[in-house]
């Protein structure tokens, strides 16, 4: 097997008990030299993740590269059905189509997919995971999981304290997404064109017109995916659809307007939650959420500070602010979350969803 | 009288029967250096607005300071009292307690007071103005005009189209709103960020702490004016309370969030409008916004092309897009608008009303 072998785990002690014969996990990463890609390596570091080897996956034209990890370089390979042989954890996220083409073979090979793409989301035999939310749809015996779609993860992280202080009727959402939903080359178009346009004495924005995107610098846009015949575009449909199926609420009604902002990695979003009945109050919906994991309440009305993407970014925790009775409804409440996309909006779900794959199987060796 | 006496007025053909003795108005602007102010004097040379003499007011700071306006230098005095003496016509631009201090004076000169501050637009004896919407409401005894908050105009100038195709019963808004909306200091702010944030390898912020916002560099923040006991800051009680006056619709019910966004001197709006019966077709919405003054239509589904604030800016037009039925309720649809602030938020608006103006007197003269 290639990759990095570790002799010495990132785990400063590796669980008692371990059910792998090596002192970690073998891990696999398609999709090591994307933004998420980034951000795994950097999250098993900091979490001290069991891994015993390491494989970092990427198409052909990264092949041969490297990327740091644990003061280790570890060689980028090209991706084939053959890598993942010996892999007990494949992360994927390297688009749709390459999880199309790639599943199958590290299922076969003997690997648990956790795959951050759209590709198998709404797949009624694969489970979509919001650890703090579902982690009961991830069995022993589970070998693929759907990491949702990262304004889905945000939402839904906010939505779902909510749901036992009563019935959700209907949600309203309003996004200001970041750049790095289309990755790290839509960063950097964002800074590219924003220092053009700074260097441009008259302010106009220097952008390429076979560009897939509007002019970005200092703009903000539409989210650049097809419309479907209802007038919703493909993200707008993804939240929608996998809202209801991460918390299990297949009737519950969402209307979502993506937009995308010239803010670099972190996701916002203005939430509109209308309850069946009159909505609980004000002060129980932010005392349920100061009490879910993965949530913090940044809602200081006196210091008007309130969530931002800038104070979420690089941190694990969905922000919540803003939290206010609709003053339209009665059955409504309002609010504005913020979380960081590469994080708890991809790499560390998927992360999180390895951990609970991790403790099941603990839990199943000393049962 | 000081300020700039204009022989030749900038209205190629003064029109016939003009009730002035001159060939044009004497007109003010108070907060003449400010991003509004500015607009203000680009307006009247773009739309020939007729003026015989122009006098530039601002706080003592500004006092000897030049701006330009046709080709001429016009000094920018400081504001008194005694400074309307002559003026037909006085833009007020320069905040609500220096409209409070000068509009009795300025009237009492003989002027017609223009306000672009919040200072009198709740005052039930002022009428609150966009011209596409409430021309009716000034008439040739007017004297004072209150210009709406800038959300609110662009806001009201999507929703008034809609009153004749059903009743409508509640909109829903979040606001993406341009650093235009802090006047000229916010803007430079944002650019002075943005600049030090590119210029930093890290890419963090340069911000500075004593700064009444946070950070502005690629980030978002919650409208920095206060919180009322109600949760919602300043900037959204405007525009819902002004909604409600100029549609004339005092039991309209509205639920807005107001957002800064870095973006340089468009805002833009995701507005959801109910109905309260199943709403008109989305055909139908999208033909009476078509028809409408100072409204295009930017909905290309095909090309994924929508509104923008770039696109909006420096233009006259609110742009309206993404009109779709909203899928979680029969009476609903959305839609997403953007608007230039300096412009029909701010200046436009303000310099249609004093065409207004001379139009009624224009029409009182003929009859």
């Amino acid at each position: 097997m290639h990759g990095l072998c570790l002799k010495e785990p990132c785990a400063q002690e590796p669980p008692i008990g371990y059910p792998n014969a090596m002192s970690g996990y073998s891990v696999a990463i398609l999709g090591a030299t994307g933004a998420v890609g980034q951000e795994f390596l950097k999250l098993f570091e900091e979490r001290s993740f069991p891994i015993s080897n390491l494989k970092l996956l990427a198409s052909e034209r990264s092949a041969g590269k490297v990327a740091q990890f644990a003061g280790h370089e570890v060689p980028i390979e090209a991706v084939t059905a053959q890598a993942f042989e010996g892999c007990d954890l494949a992360f994927f996220s390297a688009g749709a189509s390459r999880s199309k083409e790639f599943a199958s073979a590290a299922m076969d090979a003997g690997s648990v997919v956790i795959d951050n793409s759209s590709a198998f989301r709404m797949d009624p035999a694969v489970p979509l995971v919001v650890p703090e939310i579902n982690p009961l749809t991830v069995t022993e015996s589970t070998k693929l999981i759907a990491v949702p779609n990262c304004t889905a993860i945000i939402l839904t992280m906010a939505l779902a304290p909510l749901k036992a202080l009563g019935a959700i009727d209907r949600v309203i959402v309003s996004t200001y997404q970041s750049a790095s939903g289309g990755g790290a080359a839509m960063m950097q178009q964002l800074l590219d064109e924003t220092r053009e346009a700074l260097s441009d004495s008259a302010q106009s924005t220097v952008h390429n017109p076979l560009s897939k995107i509007p002019p970005y610098a200092f703009n903000l846009f539409s989210h650049n995916t097809p419309i479907n015949e209802h007038g919703f575009n493909e993200e707008e449909w993804k939240v929608m659809q996998e809202t209801r199926k991460i918390l299990g609420m297949p009737d519950l009604k969402l209307n979502v307007t993506c937009i995308r902002v010239p803010v670099l990695r972190a996701h916002s979003e203005s939430v509109t939650v209308e309850f069946k009945c009159p909505s609980p109050s004000v002060a129980s919906i932010r005392k349920a959420l100061s009490a879910a994991p993965g949530i913090k309440v940044v809602d200081d009305c006196s210091a008007n500070r309130f969530p931002t993407p800038l104070e979420a970014s690089g941190g694990d925790d969905v922000l919540v602010g803003r939290i206010r009775q609709d003053i339209s409804n009665p059955n409504a409440i309002c609010m504005f979350i913020a979380g960081d996309q590469l994080r708890k909006g991809a790499a560390l779900d998927a992360v999180q969803i390895a951990e609970l794959i991790v403790a099941n199987r603990l839990a199943a060796v000393r049962s």
